[in-house]
């Protein structure tokens, strides 16, 4: 009965920034709106350009925007002569005078223009989807690093969690809301709406999403939640469309089953770590029955691992694919000493620990292909967290519970039982 | 009737964002609070730090905020060595990598404190205080100039005109926001609730104010409007208890009387002229009847700058208060070669031109002591607002109706026969 | 930019109307319940047995639903002598008293059943639910017709045009209101989320349903409108997949394609003409250019009269099938001296006129077997509604364009020419 | 985290539904405009002509407003002797057709012109003030209480409270509700909007209303509420201005101290009880701590009872006027057997019980004026409402605990020792 006045009259006139008409009556180029922009001191006509500029950048083909991007990268970088200027005498003497004038030079002019860029109506969007074109840009070019750089800075800044909101998204929810979790669905694919319905249906569903209030129709990143009574072996039975829902008061575990970044401009800014924790905290407060917090993850390098270790599912037991894949969690590592699996990565970095192992757990085409239908439970344990993210951190420990251990050990065996069967 | 329900959905959880209790059982000062900070890789522990470092420093007293400031200035720093040693490198070779430790070493370490800071909920509000406060110091403490640079460089970015709401305040807007804006009014005092209503429910009169989500209780500016059939001439008849007020259809002009920033610690931030452009935009398009877009505006300068002329309002009759404060207007200079009037400035900057000078507009005690009861509309044209805002960047030159340029001619008359009677 | 506060303020706080839980832990039948909560004077007490026997009939079997409307109907009814002597009593003394006692004997005890009932959380509903039921009895036990008066009687009164809110459904609505209109659709069914997409997202469709601030997850009624340029032929051209939407400034016409009734249990209380009416005036209201508001409606009895004269479309060219309908729409004669189509009585009655008719304008199974494929445009032209009305409840009167006249004119011939060649 | 789209969605278009102006550009009278309506068969019309008889009633002045209930009551009344034929009829065959005839009959004509009445937008609040109005003339023509019979008849239907919305008032609702608040404060005078803040601000305090949906600006009764520890024995600390705020962990206590209706036209249509009733409820299930629920209630009828008795708070000790007020609560009695303080009467028929009493409890000049300075708190005992509703409705049992029990029998004795004394 909490009341939400102040925050739901401001949204009442967020809908009345109507973008400016984006019609390419302009006909100069978006380098050349650029142009203009930066040396335009009349806002209202800065507006204008702006949206120009987005506008038609948004239209041109991939090699006027690769020109573009070049412009940015070469035209609007810092002058390092100037800098060692004006850090030399900085140096000398630390005035705020010399401050400025060192802070004015060493930030390369493109910040600016996306500064600028941004105050146009709707903008935010446009340069998140900058950004994915400059990403794609970025691997045949790879010198648009430098642009990338600069641009990932400043969205970080603007997506910082301070000004990111949190959302259940319910069947209630927006239709044109429903569509975009169902195309950013990148775990556990959803085919009909009548998927999607009982995802966020039912008493013992949940799904929450990140907003930013510059683009309060496209999601940030997602998380579905199950709520179940111990924790689940499989992800055909968490959405099979037969269960009988458990009420609030018979659920004692909240399994994340599926994570899904939305946004590809934001790719490298992570919001995955956040998310889980605040729903962690909003669940234990509204929930206080639910005292697991734990995913069902896929294990999506498993199956290329297996491949080359010159072994296939077909030869292997169940049990032995359960087996195996404990051992790959555990043992196989990236160059970097983590874990060769990137989910494992992920979950482990933001302190959770490997706490089960299933096998037949996923017998999608996908859920088998890539990992042979094995998929793992990791825990998040609130108590423990702080410590695991510790040694992973500094030792690259993988926190494990003993079954997963104990797991991992017959793990071993098989595989050289195997080698020895198969050798190369 | 369009549909709003993605924006206030979205709202629907932006107050979920309650505040982490700021109970001061960390007993760790504010410096050290931010040092484990600074080091903290853990997202959860870090959003309490800094809800904690923020929290603490909101209490302590002006001694300690100075030692904070202290060492944000001092020992958050860049290494200038550093970055000529990056700068040089850069220049050698603009690699990507080169770049990047470039753009590392020449951004302060406070810049990343700030942003650490900010993602705890509510912090934008804290770190906004927190500039008024460093304000405070900078009086004395001129070398923090350095940090406000940085501060002030991320709040212009996080309050980008991007981000901004726009929204109209009425009666029927929540108490908690209508005592702010009564508390903000600088320009004609609001006394009671009773002004405050007459000021926003009769149909004739408009409120409206910049808010970013992240402070959705907070106005950032506002602007107050009066409907009027042709240009008032005062004050006092605008701000009248026993006005019959017009219909929409009735009004041809809207009357900007009074533009109030509210927050201190976005000072030298400046929303005015985007918030004049688009309550011009917004009531041009909701009502069509109105043409005329004015201020009735303050001349806070003039009562001054007649003393140091040797005049006095008492010596002169209404008549010549107006032709003298007309040249004073056109006139009168600053030192940049810009009016001495500040809020002709502000207006002449934003592309207006002087319309209409009058005698015994505001007869408040405030309005006769700072200009001797003469106010001044300055006209918004939005036909020539482009090019008045070149003339005057350009050259200086105060665009201006041919009836104040000749009361202005008649003004200096004034001034020269004064001057003959009462030589210094 | 109106400020809507005090009424999303209001809504806040309706969904804390959370239902009592229903479970049948109350071993009594719904009569029993009913009985209890007639005599129970707690408040409280009352809202749980209200609760409890709605929760009750719902999950009972017909057989004792059909009980309980017996009960309704007889127990619960007026004591006709008794209202003899209070109405003789009035007749010799017109004092309030006498008033009274004639008001309480001539009010059945089940409306005040209803009423009791109808404070639990949800009841309304539950109440609509309960004469769709009652209505399925009527056809079998005619009788129940006395207790169907008087819950309509209520439902009227509650359902008065005063309370109802008009509401725009757009892509942005709720999914869980989408799904209703799907479900609703009676005249051009919708198969497909993109289906339903197509008819509320493009700029030139529109589609507004009225709600009851009880009920407000469910639609009463709804039409979907689609803005054209000139009066479309074709229903399937309306509804294509791969049209080219129209601007609101191209489009001069509003077209009403599908009027639905959503709630059985309110059949008989007519909201299409209110409905119509208010959607008239607001999109002329929005859209200025807007000039014409018509029809594409069915012809349901059309099919079926065609064969009663013992012709079939397949012998008829399109030509002849739209002269045939022509004069079906205006000589056919329901036994009320109305025309025989209901569709037509319904806009007839609401003022409107017969003014194009079109043969292959629905080539769907359903649009083939009902109506041969002919589709009639019913205009609403403001200015004449309040004439036409009259006339049409006066005197019969069928408003009719001169094109469609002279159409039922050659139909009178073909239909005289096809009896001559096919005597019966 | 609930989402409440499909109301807010709803609410939208609440706003859209402006009233039609209502100038009186029809210069028929309210009768003429109301006999054009009962005849009207157009829907828009009706509408207008509903609107424009409201409009007109509202501004004629008590003469016109009599004529027009005269005509209500008389033209508009039921025809006894056709109700006598119809029930006679309907005795004799209780067939559909022949209950449909008594239900026409015995219903007044003035019915259903409210109905239509309340058909245009805004007309429930027009209603409920025209029922203020013909209270108003009740006084000097009792023979209007006919048609306050129906009209009361229907405003109780249409404010079952299954329509009912509870909200809770916070000092983030609009000022245009606050204001009403202010207004309709009957107990406790509200002087200043500080005043005012204070009784919703601090986290220690809540308001609640009910409203209807029809008039979302309008609360119908209110009522405030203190979280304390303990059971307050002053009304003055209650509303003290300098009071430490409780938490709501540290709170035990909930205190009602102020309940006021706001609809002079809805008077004898009770809301205080279910507002009690639901706001415990709530409160119950959002602060588990808070384990009492009493009022801080005035004694209004206890000063002039005192006076009945000769006596006077000034003869008494505060003591013995504590005595005196007990013994009045549960001696002196209305004609109907229940007590005499009509307070007192809400309270026990709600089902709470005299639970403690307390001298110089309310020193405002009303306070003392009223009740010598003497309060009491009754206690809403969830456990034993139902029974102490039931003993109070057959026995007139005054629920009382023992301490107020013991008091008031030294209030016997004080009464006795003082008519002793004073002997008339």
């Amino acid at each position: 009965m909490q009341a939400t006045n102040a925050l739901s009259e401001l949204l009442t006139t967020l809908m009345d920034r109507r973008p400016f008409s984006r019609k390419l009556d302009d006909s100069r180029s978006t380098i050349e709106l650029c142009q203009a922009l930066i040396s335009e001191r009349i806002e209202t006509s800065g507006l204008q350009l702006a949206a120009a500029a987005l506008g038609h950048f948004r239209q041109v083909d991939p090699d006027e925007k690769a020109a573009f991007f070049t412009y940015l990268n070469d035209d609007l970088d810092v002058d390092a002569a100037r800098i060692v200027e004006t850090a030399t005498a900085y140096s000398l003497d630390r005035s705020p005078e010399n401050f400025k004038a060192l802070a004015a030079t060493s930030e390369p002019k493109r910040q600016d223009l996306f500064r600028k860029l941004n105050e146009a109506p709707g903008a935010t969007a446009e340069l998140v989807a900058m950004r994915r074109d400059l990403l794609a840009q970025l691997k045949t070019m790879p010198e648009l690093a430098r642009t990338d750089f600069d641009l990932t800075h400043l969205l970080k800044s603007w997506f910082n969690r301070g000004f990111l909101v949190l959302r259940q998204i319910t069947w209630d929810s927006p239709a044109s809301i429903l569509e975009k979790i169902t195309a950013y669905e990148a775990v556990h694919e959803i085919q009909t709406w009548d998927e999607l319905r009982r995802r966020l249906q039912p008493e013992d569903r949940r799904c929450f999403a990140f907003f930013h209030p510059a683009m309060p129709d496209d999601p940030l990143i997602f998380v579905e939640v199950a709520l179940t009574k111990g924790v689940p072996e499989s992800i055909q039975k968490v959405l099979s469309d037969n269960r009988h829902p458990l009420s609030g008061v018979e659920a004692d575990t909240a399994v994340f089953y599926s994570i899904s970044n939305c946004q590809a401009g934001l790719a490298g800014i992570s919001f995955g770590n956040s998310l889980i924790k605040q729903v962690v905290r909003d669940l234990s407060s509204d929930l206080p029955n639910i005292k697991t917090f734990v995913t069902l993850s896929p294990i999506p390098g498993f199956g290329r691992w297996l491949e080359e270790q010159s072994l296939t599912a077909n030869d292997s037991s169940d049990d032995t694919l359960a087996k195996l894949a404990a051992y790959y969690l555990l043992n196989a590592k990236h160059r970097s000493g983590k874990p060769l699996d990137p989910v494992a990565r992920f979950h482990l970095g933001n302190g959770a620990m490997v706490h089960l192992v299933h096998s037949r757990a996923d017998l999608s085409e996908n859920g088998m292909a890539q990992s042979s239908g094995v998929m793992v439970n990791y825990l998040y344990d609130l108590t423990k967290i702080p410590q695991n993210i510790k040694s992973y951190a500094s030792d690259g420990d993988v926190a494990t519970s003993s079954a997963v251990k104990s797991l991992a050990k017959q793990g071993a065996k098989e595989l050289g039982a195997a080698k020895t069967e198969h050798p190369k």
